[in-house]
């Protein structure tokens, strides 16, 4: 099945205990078009300037993804700077530049109309419901939001959120949103407000999948991946995209949704997360192998495995 | 098999988001006895003073815990005062007065000297190390420490850390005790200096051993266990020692050590410090039964299992 994403391209200045660098390719849509073209079919809509050049796309394109779907506009890509401190766990803006995707309007191209599955990236939430109700036909809805959404734009998110099936957020936005400092109680606020599963992303400790009750016909019991210790984090810019990648990319590849599927896709979910935060930027999601990517979940599963 | 824990018997004035509750029995030795006594017979050497009452004894007698080794000195018990924030992570202490655990002397009755397994609570690394010395015939040795100790008693620790086959530590005091951000890192270094494993424990997400090359012939893989997502975090004091008398309790049952009985212990580790947090103090852990054991084990299993 294929997937199309809607979501940000972007440069950024990556600065990080282990090293800096400036003009990265990176933003929510490229971490999830490359993390989930292992896995399926993917297109892409967002929007670009004039600094992107053919040998930008060329990194989407090599991997088979489908970028006709991207919008050149005058003007200059989506730049952001941050710096990551010792704990990695949140990046401190330094600078934020929206350039064209300040004004931008997603616009789905015919040929993408056929999509299987959405993911709406971590865009304005009344962007990700317009394109949503565009794509009436698809068979399962993942989003992303962050703290900035669910603090400024609280009352179209609720409307995104009863427009997806699956809601990927990380422990803190979970509580935020929620109102809640208890996780399970958090997760079940949220489940309330629309999606049929969230799931919540721990960082290096893995996520955690919510269900509501009776949704996809795979009980109530919650289910958690583990992520692998990594040895040395180098970038954690995308990391969140990437797990969204192998996540959605999974389930599209195997035509249906059950529990089974959905606790696999949950690890391959932390296996491409945990690629990705390898190196700087998208480079480590380029040129994996399959068996990479098996290899690493042979190990996960290893690693949390009772007989 | 039997084990002997070394440890703190106190009175704890604690307050946590949840409410607060004064003069609570606790202690490293009581969390830990209280919790190993479902799956083995537990012997305690601590101090007390005259306000530690036979009905608070009788805590630990009705769970068949041997307190002989518990020494009564004139003057009060160990007392402190703690509060949790918002996050429950770390108690900011509020005071601390050691009473008398300021002159302890652990004192090994003659009729402990036999026990298979021994536990190191938190208390300062020379006594540590001193009764490690006496117990000569044990299998195997656990040991405890905190961040106090690793800063103000780092040559004390380093000699005990020579002996101890498992340290049971959180994620914050392995990199400091490292000097390393990255947890498999740090893991390397602790083991460095001794145990043949280390037990690095994730709060709400469970905890991961790490396995010195050859050890235990358990392979150089690590492992690791999640924690329930607890609906309500009362009061987290404790949840380190119980997830210990746990792990240690465990193995103490199995009468021998290989990768699947420590595996298990891990799990049995993480199940014993959920119980722990959910009401205040000891509570929890004074009437539980096997059956809530094993059945919180199942849904830990279960939270995690692939087919």
């Amino acid at each position: 099945m294929s997937i199309l994403v809607v979501g940000s391209i972007a440069f950024d200045n990556i600065a990080t205990p282990a090293g800096r660098k400036d003009g990265v390719l990176g933003g929510s849509a490229t971490y999830f078009s490359l993390s989930a073209s292992y896995f399926t079919q993917v297109r892409v809509v967002a929007v670009v300037g004039e600094d992107f050049t053919a040998e930008h796309e060329n990194v989407l394109k090599k991997r088979g993804v489908d970028t006709d779907g991207i919008e050149h506009a005058k003007g200059r890509t989506f730049r952001w700077g941050g710096q990551y401190l010792e704990n990695f766990n949140e990046a401190k803006t330094e600078f934020t530049e929206l350039n064209v995707f300040e004004k931008f309007q997603p616009r789905i191209p015919a040929a993408y109309r056929d999509s299987d599955l959405l993911f709406l990236g971590n865009i304005h939430p009344a962007l990700q419901s317009a394109v949503r109700c565009e794509l009436s036909g698809v068979k399962l809805t993942g989003g992303d939001t962050m703290n900035f959404w669910i603090q400024g734009a609280n009352a179209e998110l609720r409307q995104t959120l009863k427009q997806v099936n699956v809601m990927l957020i990380n422990d803190g936005e979970a509580k935020l949103l929620a109102a809640e400092r208890s996780l399970p109680r958090a997760a079940r606020k949220v489940l309330s407000m629309g999606p049929q599963a969230l799931v919540i992303k721990h960082g290096e400790y893995g996520a955690t999948i919510f269900f509501r009750e009776g949704a996809f016909g795979v009980g109530r019991h919650p289910f958690r991946a583990p992520a692998l210790p990594i040895e040395e984090v180098v970038d954690p810019t995308g990391a969140g995209d990437s797990f969204a990648g192998g996540f959605m990319g999974y389930i599209a590849s195997q035509g249906e949704i059950n529990r089974e599927v959905v606790k696999r896709a949950l690890f391959y979910g932390g296996v491409m997360g945990s690629f990705a935060v390898e190196r700087f930027g998208t480079e480590p999601l380029q040129s994996l192998t399959r068996e990479d990517i098996d290899g690493r979940f042979g190990i996960f599963r290893e690693l949390t495995h009772l007989e």
